[in-house]
């Protein structure tokens, strides 16, 4: 296999991750509520992803109360923001690779 | 949800595909075979995702015979080059939205 697709994170194929990765690297954190208006997703999809991404140690949560409300929060970790970095440059070599030879096609 | 993330096609989601379709776009039909081999795949896995492809009209399949031998050709069709372009173009914006963002955290 191509380099650059060896170096594809299956951990961030999903559109979803994509987005929440993103979302937590550009705001370095984020709660959940926010994450989900952002994505527009449903609770339960976004709990699941989230969840496989803290499995990977890509993420941590940090969970609080605010009054009486449960408020929970997500950072990146410095491995989650090392390991989707290496995914976005395998991402753009997958997209120089095919630029090259844009012309003949389209 | 973000523009770009919208433009993320679910289709294209898996590493697998998006070497399937680098491929055929870079040498514009390729054999059964050789995917395999450049991609590294099982003959069940490679299968079951040429198919999702044909099914969303991305390639187009031709079987032959070479000799006795079957030999199976897949051609992205331009439906698929369009939406694979597309897809890249959307991962690109996902990129730079990240790499603007890169000083603070890495």
């Amino acid at each position: 296999m191509k380099e650059y697709l060896e170096n594809i994170n299956k951990a961030f194929e999903s559109k979803v991750r994509l987005g929440i990765m993103s979302v937590l690297l550009v705001q370095e954190k984020v709660d959940f509520n926010t994450l989900k208006e952002t994505l527009q997703l449903t609770d339960g999809n976004l709990a699941s992803h989230l969840r496989a991404l803290e499995e990977a140690e890509y993420l941590r949560v940090e969970k609080q109360f605010v009054g009486r409300k449960p408020n929970t929060t997500y950072y990146p970790t410095y491995a989650g923001s090392k390991a989707f970095k290496n995914h976005l440059d395998a991402l753009e070599q997958l997209i120089l690779n095919n630029r090259q030879n844009d012309a003949f096609f389209l």
